[in-house]
């Protein structure tokens, strides 16, 4: 938990000033609303380093209702105080990350039970670790980490280098075998390009549902729709997801889960002084 | 720019295995929404530190519309692409926090223009200077920017040691000249307590609108009222602000500023490709 | 105590070859003189942190006597003299800053009980979270800690930007209602100016006690003496420090604290050997 | 120069509140006194890196005046002023120490002009790279940078491991053979023991002049004079310096230099405002 | 290029002493043997940001021959012969894989021009990224960069949760789209059912041709040889590498090619002295 | 071991989706062959920090055997697995230098029982500590740490400041007393000049056995052969190293120690699932 020290560069002047050395108190962490929780095994983690107690937490992915405990700690007085704020502003931002997630998860399975929701690579710099761990705990699918674990060929790409069907060769043939191929397209005809050059998954970006379920007819008249899996972006939302997910999409993605979290409120009470120095 | 690293481990698979070494592009953020542009001077001084060249931004706290050009930027294709994702997410978080952050500063200036809007310690951790940044460049009151320059008593800190009236004076007794004091409150004779004992701002949280009202017509009567700064937070958001400020609150305090971010999107896009190696 | 790394790029070269693995032993840090201890607290951290007891300690602030034991530790022999050093030169300086503060308190005090000894900025880089802890510790007080904490208006930002009452207007239009704006000026008619602008603080630079009573009776025949806290700064030394307290200065702050500490002597001893491996 | 942003945890928010971004402007640095300046070559290494014109500078090891410029720099005027602090912290506290090496040389040479003034290991935590240049800019001698480059057997080795022979043998037995080997004794007759087993230097520690002569003559009479360097340290100050260096010492070694740098006030003055944007 | 403070961590005592500041050296760095050389790119980048001028450089990937120039220098002197040694420790490594790789690939080529040589995860901690980089410069796979890239089920985890086939739908049934599942057999018949749960690749470890071939056989009966990318690890050398392609492996890996890189010989001599100061 | 996150930027993708939370398992490292072990020490403490038992291990230096055990752990089993290959390969790597320098030292030592194995600064970045630590482990003589820790004049400082003699003189004149100088020469007549101006040590760089014994009989016949260690270096191995110290050398240092160490195999095995959440 390096981040305390962005909000402590000298020290906590209140606290130092008000709680004397050696106070030990038992403080929660309180829903206020109802939310799918993230992280907190993760967190639980860096408390026991700091040498807070971690008394009891609410495993990752558990759904809390308003009023319930999220966290129980016991710990010096001082040190809880002072990490109060970087600990309810993780934990409120990644259990807003899983929030949405769910939503849209629940939505999707309501639709096609096999079909799935994955975040992408928009995500606030820095947290990329734990928004991830939330998507996942979010019941939703993390896709690529970063630019080195998967090859997807984007507009930009071909910008610069042209013709989507050389760009697929050149690259499938210098990626390793362990590594997939996506590649993203806007029209029917050249999702089945791509398959037909073994892009192992297509992107159908910022296109209409109709356009989805056009690249899903082409590809099975081609006898390529078991070869890639059809991946949907730009424009997804909750109101409009299923319908993508009705056209045939095996997976939606959208920047929602990890750059709309739901907000999540959460609040630390101290709840006994065990002891007084 | 360290956060590029976290996006990119090893190295960006797709652009080394199709941008040769040595092409140079032109590439321009678009936006795709009306928003108030935050922080380009500083992503701008880190891409020149990158090594590729600024053409020309639009300033922090300008608004942009739909289509108008944020940043023009000219480079090494490899690296641009590389960054593209990273630089992006900065930009439209950033934006997004100046874009809300604005909104309040209208809504509260209709009704008193000396009223402020301030930033709580409520921000997604890694990030805070840039948040604060983006809160100023919307017209925003920063706040604290830490537990470091400020005193602000709460009610964890009473729940511990007990007595308003105690804990004031022993934090003026030990404050440095140079750091202002605050107390968070909940009823309108708290505030007359604090400003008595030469409290510097008072924070009524979680109060109504009447409560408010309260506490400022019980301070002129004690000869108080410009003795003391007088915050509202706790549960404000756009539709009930102006009844805070109306209600005589010198200053608005809300983590929808930063944890609740207008969703912004821009572009990159490759506009020409300058040379090739 | 990552300063130990510092010492020990490789290993401890002596220490590996003489102490063979296993050995524990109890050492005492002895004063060599009377002093004011700092930040025992801190260092006792580390060194549990590091593996190592620590028996007993001085608290900060305490006075030594030439012999008293400040620290009782026992561990690892060769963890313990590997860190020695360290240890002892943190622990000498950091005493020497507290030592030195406390003469100047209690020279100021002698005069005027409510007067306060501030510390400045000019500290040896790298150290700052201790040596302000080592101020305070010394009766102190902290001053900002950093340029982000307060406004401070100096000669250099006026020697660009012209005015005083410009640039104060200028500052109090956009500083944040939690930080405090300081001016310095030269002499008593500014000090005026800058009370009625209304700065919290003014600093009066490199000035005769003369001029600092003059600048009281001044600011007492507008009826602006409660407005603002009077600061002295510039050439201050336990000579003359009274004096400007006599005259009338609320603060007095000089570079004496942190850049010219008393040379505290302390050395470790070991005690005994407590088991063989 | 890391240690700015200890002193900028967020922004300077005097200068970015006063000075609009593109002003450039010219600065000295004023010497305000007479003292050996230290490590300038380094300091203008780091403002060039931070993008300031070093337009000129004294080098290191030059004797400078009351009103002389040690650095004349141009640059953005924000960037000066937030760095100014700190660059003064630096510099002043090298050339203190460079100053103060200077004056024991001095005393030391006007002896024996063969004799050394050596630095110790007490060095403030952080600054050791620096303030050991500094010293050889004084003309002292740098001594053992760290645990890591010479084995120097102390006393609390031998409280552990006993008899002085033995240690002696141990570590030469195991030392590499590109590392000297020195011992610290208390007495002239163990300083003989010592330099039959082989020690490349012999420091007598705490011990009168008187004692440094016996320790001497004694060795001549073994004709082991030429085979150690005979270091002397413990309590030496300038008053009993020359003292020890005619008594017969190579080495003087003394935290004097390092400890108790003379106090070096320069100050940064802004002489043109060269454009404004 | 961080790794030259490990080098010095004070400064470098030798050139410091003999060479002035400001002689400006042209240098060339020779190869003492025919080699592939790696990562040119990425040194040349560090020695441009540590202000030296690489006038010329042989690509990655490129053979040179001994006497042959492999980088071409200029800058101060100083900085030259301070950095050579980092400089050459990490080109000859570098080249070492690349060289390495480059023999195990020509010999699997010359057997099946579609067959590949991977590397593994055995490397030296600190280096992954620049090692795999020379693997694929000689035109090696770089297989997983990481625990992060693929799913690759293996002994140690059968060794926990038992059954290889539950295993294997545990993971489908968790992974993402974008990530391929490899799975560790030892055995034919192991290589069918992991063929027929789904996975990607199987690896068939520390096997002989035979069950190679056996596996290839069995596989084709079942239908299933194109599903699966065959593996083949664990004890691949120069001698055995194309028995194993002959018996049908698509890939083998090795940890030859980064724990025995070929012992690559280079030195820097300085060409020329271009001006002193 | 911050290594570890080299090798798992996001996370262990495989062992998360197997093992649950909370098993608990004991495993062992078997060598796969006979080595001498290195740094068990180094890696217990490293592994203890990350929260696993080290239940026992071979001590640095240990010759074991193949399907000998060489550490026992027990704990968390995500975390277990988890960090095997990097824990395997520092222990591997840094075990396969201390293996190779015991050869060397054997074959030394059955010639002249006083000479020495030196390793030099041809080290894998980033490792130094570590691989001076296995040299050592080894029986190898650590020689310079840095370029921080000794003097040596190598052919490229003569190559910018010319004269042998006169380089000598400026270094015997700037060095500290407690730093030993040392200097590169290739011929016999140049070690003489070497010792008669008080060089530490000489080294005979790429020569002959024949111009090392030349070199020997031309400084005893000056009376200088006991003034100097003789180091002998380039180009030296396994086969003809007995012969250079036949010739008389007092030192051979070669980069096969740590650029060519012997390729070792361990592997670790779970034994025990010791409990099941």
């Amino acid at each position: 938990m390096e981040w305390v020290s962005e909000d402590v560069p000298f020290w906590d002047l209140t606290t130092e000033a008000l709680i004397p050395p050696g106070v030990v108190i038992e403080a929660v962490v309180i829903s206020e609303g109802n939310y799918v929780v993230a992280c907190t095994e993760e967190l639980a983690n860096v408390l026991e380093l700091l040498g807070i107690d971690v008394l009891e937490y609410v495993p990752s992915g558990s759904l809390v209702r308003e009023g319930s405990v999220v966290m129980r700690l016991r710990g010096d007085a001082r040190k809880l105080l002072t990490i109060e704020r970087t600990l309810l502003n993780l934990l409120t931002y990644l259990s807003g990350v899983a929030t949405r997630t769910k939503e849209f998860v629940d939505a999707v399975k309501s639709v096609n039970p096999r079909a799935r929701v994955a975040a992408t690579r928009k995500v606030v710099p820095g947290l990329r670790y734990l928004v991830k761990k939330a998507v996942k705990v979010g019941g939703g699918d993390t896709h690529r980490f970063s630019l080195s674990d998967a090859y997807i060929i984007k507009d930009n790409h071909l910008a610069i280098v042209g013709n989507l069907r050389d760009a697929l060769r050149r690259v499938k043939s210098v990626a390793s075998f362990i590594h997939k191929v996506e590649v993203e397209v806007s029209k029917a005809e050249e999702a089945v390009i791509a398959a037909r050059e073994g892009a192992d998954v297509v992107m159908l970006d910022n296109v209409t549902p109709a356009e989805v379920r056009r690249a899903v007819e082409l590809l099975k008249h081609e006898g390529l729709r078991d070869k890639v899996v059809i991946e949907v972006s730009g424009g997804i939302n909750l109101r409009n997801v299923k319908e993508y997910v009705r056209a045939g999409a095996d997976v939606v993605s959208t920047s929602e889960l990890t750059m709309n979290p739901v907000k999540v409120n959460m609040s630390m009470e101290v709840v006994k002084v065990v002891s007084k120095s």
